[in-house]
């Protein structure tokens, strides 16, 4: 591992997130809200720490696969912790773990808070709460679409009939190219919701950090009640179709716009995704309609629809308090949260692609019982998978359940009880938000044992990183010359 | 699907389960419990029907895979079937269904009950209840370690370095072989417990009974309050040391009557199941005694240890309401619930060989992303595992979440809450006994609707036959001819 180069490139990437703390001071002076000072510090500190790091390391070498994961996550690690930085120095959140919990559930778009009153915020610090989400969110697209095929991890690999092998020299045109083409069309989705979001009503301020939370599948809102608190069947539509849109393969995104719809149809991850969409929503909608949960059909669907989409895009924003629903919806929604949504999209989770492909597997294995000299391979869109990748995405499951139960442990090991901890856990690896038990919907995370805490934070960066990228990090053999 | 082959094998085998309905009947007699009638009826129902299969089902073909699934799938199920007519006609369980799950429990090695009022029962129907348990011990032994490595499934791939191919001509005598051997060492080991039972003041009739239900990691008991009823550590003791001994792979208690001790030390499942029972209890003992369950540190370690072997041996003895522990230890238990026993022993279960091979793969899929050219095979006890073997754990593990997720939505669908309809799933898909929440370790099934009944005798069969033997009958191709 050459931890110069590494240090370098953290260094280059701190005085970019400089660059983006100056964003908010607009708005904290338009809005008078005082903010601007913590701001301007903490965009000084990344700058002298970024400068620092990036004029003193310096290194000839190219970059490689090792360093390749190293800065991925100790760059969502650094952005976390020097992000935290305005929440500390306005004092709207005085305890430095709450603030790095909440700078990281941002960048992580994970939208799980600690906040028991957000309203109270300075409007500056609420813009840039939903831009740690938009700029985790353009992280993530860069980070599935091009780096992560590149080091030989994620879900992307299934769509690449060849892989390029990490050459040096390759890594830096590519990762641009990707980038601008994908980001091209975030920003664009993020600009249409907020139009239509103001057009229904909004006002300019919340549209905007609803768009950002919304297209990163983030779930942070500038209301105590989310996106409950406007009341507006309008709004709740658009934000479903959006969440819904941010839970889609973003290359599929970039196809429509040049015109090839049918990469839609032909794309067998986003019919599985939007057939647990419907099939969710209509047996949601049957259970409240047999309970009696809602007078009428239509509030039952505009509810229902809504906390599916929220649920298996990993957003998490909220309308309705389904843990006052029967258990069999609120048990859909927690199958939804171990799914989430498409590979190279926003959303979390162990993504539709994998979850499909490891019921193909089990299949074929019960086949091959009944048929000892067939061969079957497992087919993705009538292309077989590769062994190798086949045998990753295994492994990224056990991985991801082993994580999920030893992290349920150390909750319990909190007292937290089996559900609130469990869900506690889920809601953070698959970067979700709200959970169940006493961090449902209507709760949050403040009431949280520090140590539990930590463990969570942990988890949203895993989850986020797709597990391996992190875990790599734990294995001696890593850091070795 | 040579269906007439498969009707004639089932015909013998009910005309065997005929026999094993006249044993309980001395019992009545001796008793004058009155239920000798019922046990005549039902022996005379199991002749007069596997006779009529046996001869009129002639065929000249020899058994090949698929009749072997199928033998092994409704022979268990005939069995569960038939064997629950004594319930029925002694109306000692009056309903059909409660008696089908029952017996099922019962030949699973389960040991979920019904009953709430075990001990107003008939002697004779108490001694079935265990015998049923016993029985099915033995058939799981043979199962396990002689017909499902002939069919290509199960646990114990693994320690054979070649798996003898499907071939009919071998099939019976190596199944007779094996099965006499290792029943040797069963019947020993039962014979063994009954005695040191005896001799710490329990009747010869408990006695028995309990080491029918110990062998066989099933948990019926014969007093409403478990083993608790008898309060002595002495007898807790022995049942401790007995459910850890049917956690183990019979042939290395094979191995052992040969002086081959040091297979013991060499069986890498071994050392990680009792790695897991030391680690475990010393986490669970250390919690009890912080929030103060048990007074004594003797008394803290007796209730524990117990009722960690009773877990992950998948018995489900009580001693101790594990729910009034604190949320630490339920946890345990509960993770201990999904790993179970070491394959090629009675407990249910994924088995420790297979979570073992599960965290050896993850961690060889991270390996591979720091050394991609380095080739590093999953182990198990210094032997490399076959690459189709472990394709065929990971799609085990798959299916085994999968079936769990699945019948858990299913008890939702009836009402039950979250965690007590997972740990009932839990409970009988790994052949445990007692869950949490309201089938508890105090409680029962009783309570539960018909539907989720029979959701829970299918978890039961799936569960105890390895599932992929339940799976393949799924398959339209298994009926082709």
């Amino acid at each position: 591992m050459n931890l110069i180069l590494t240090m370098r490139i953290l260094g280059a990437l701190l005085l970019y997130l400089g660059g983006t703390l100056l964003v908010p001071i607009p708005f904290s002076l338009y809005y008078h809200d005082g903010a601007w000072v913590a701001f301007l510090y903490s965009a000084l500190i990344c700058f002298s720490s970024g400068g620092m790091l990036f004029t003193c390391c310096r290194s000839n070498k190219d970059l490689s696969v090792r360093e390749g994961f190293a800065v991925v996550t100790f760059g969502w690690t650094f952005f976390a912790l020097f992000g935290a930085l305005p929440y500390i120095f306005s004092g709207a959140i005085p305890s430095p773990l709450d603030a790095f919990f909440e700078t990281m559930s941002g960048f992580t778009t994970t939208g799980s808070t600690i906040l028991t009153e957000i309203e109270s915020l300075p409007k500056s610090l609420l813009f840039w709460r939903s831009l740690t989400h938009w700029l985790g969110g353009m992280g993530i697209i860069v980070l599935s679409l091009a780096i992560l095929p590149m080091l030989g991890v994620g879900g992307m690999q299934l769509f690449k009939a060849e892989v390029p092998g990490p050459t040096a020299d390759r890594l830096r045109p590519r990762i641009q190219d990707t980038a601008k083409l994908l980001w091209g069309v975030y920003l664009m989705l993020t600009a249409m919701e907020a139009m239509l979001l103001m057009f229904g009503g909004m006002g300019f301020f919340d549209a905007v950090c609803h768009s950002f939370a919304t297209l990163a599948t983030g779930g942070f809102s500038t209301r105590n009640a989310s996106v409950a608190a406007y009341d507006s069947s309008y709004i709740d539509g658009v934000i479903t179709l959006f969440m819904i849109l941010a839970g889609i393969n973003f290359t599929l995104h970039f196809q429509l716009l040049r015109g090839r719809l049918s990469e839609f149809h032909r794309n067998e991850e986003f019919r599985c995704y939007l057939g647990l969409i419907v099939a969710a929503t209509a047996i949601i909608v049957g259970f409240n309609w047999y309970h009696g949960t809602y007078g009428e059909l239509g509030e039952n669907f505009r509810y229902s629809v809504f906390q599916v989409a929220s649920i298996i895009t990993t957003t998490g924003f909220g309308t309705a308090d389904y843990e006052t629903w029967s258990v069999l919806p609120q048990y859909i929604l927690v199958m939804l949260m171990f799914v989430g949504g498409c590979a190279g999209s926003t959303g979390g989770g162990m993504k539709v692609a994998r979850i499909l492909l490891l019921f193909k597997h089990a299949q074929v294995q019960v086949f091959r019982l009944i048929h000892p000299r067939a061969v079957r391979l497992v087919k993705l869109g009538n292309r077989p998978v590769d062994k190798e990748v086949l045998q990753s995405i295994l492994g990224f499951f056990a991985l991801f359940i082993g994580i999920f139960v030893f992290a349920s442990l150390l909750m319990a090991s909190c007292g937290m009880d089996l559900v609130s901890g469990g869900a506690a856990v889920i809601a953070c690896l698959a970067n979700i938000g709200p959970g169940l038990g006493s961090v449902g919907p209507v709760d949050n995370f403040a009431h949280i044992p520090a140590f539990g805490k930590s463990v969570l934070i942990i988890c949203m960066l895993m989850g986020r990183l797709e597990l391996f990228t992190v875990m790599v990090l734990f294995f001696p053999s890593f850091w070795r010359k």
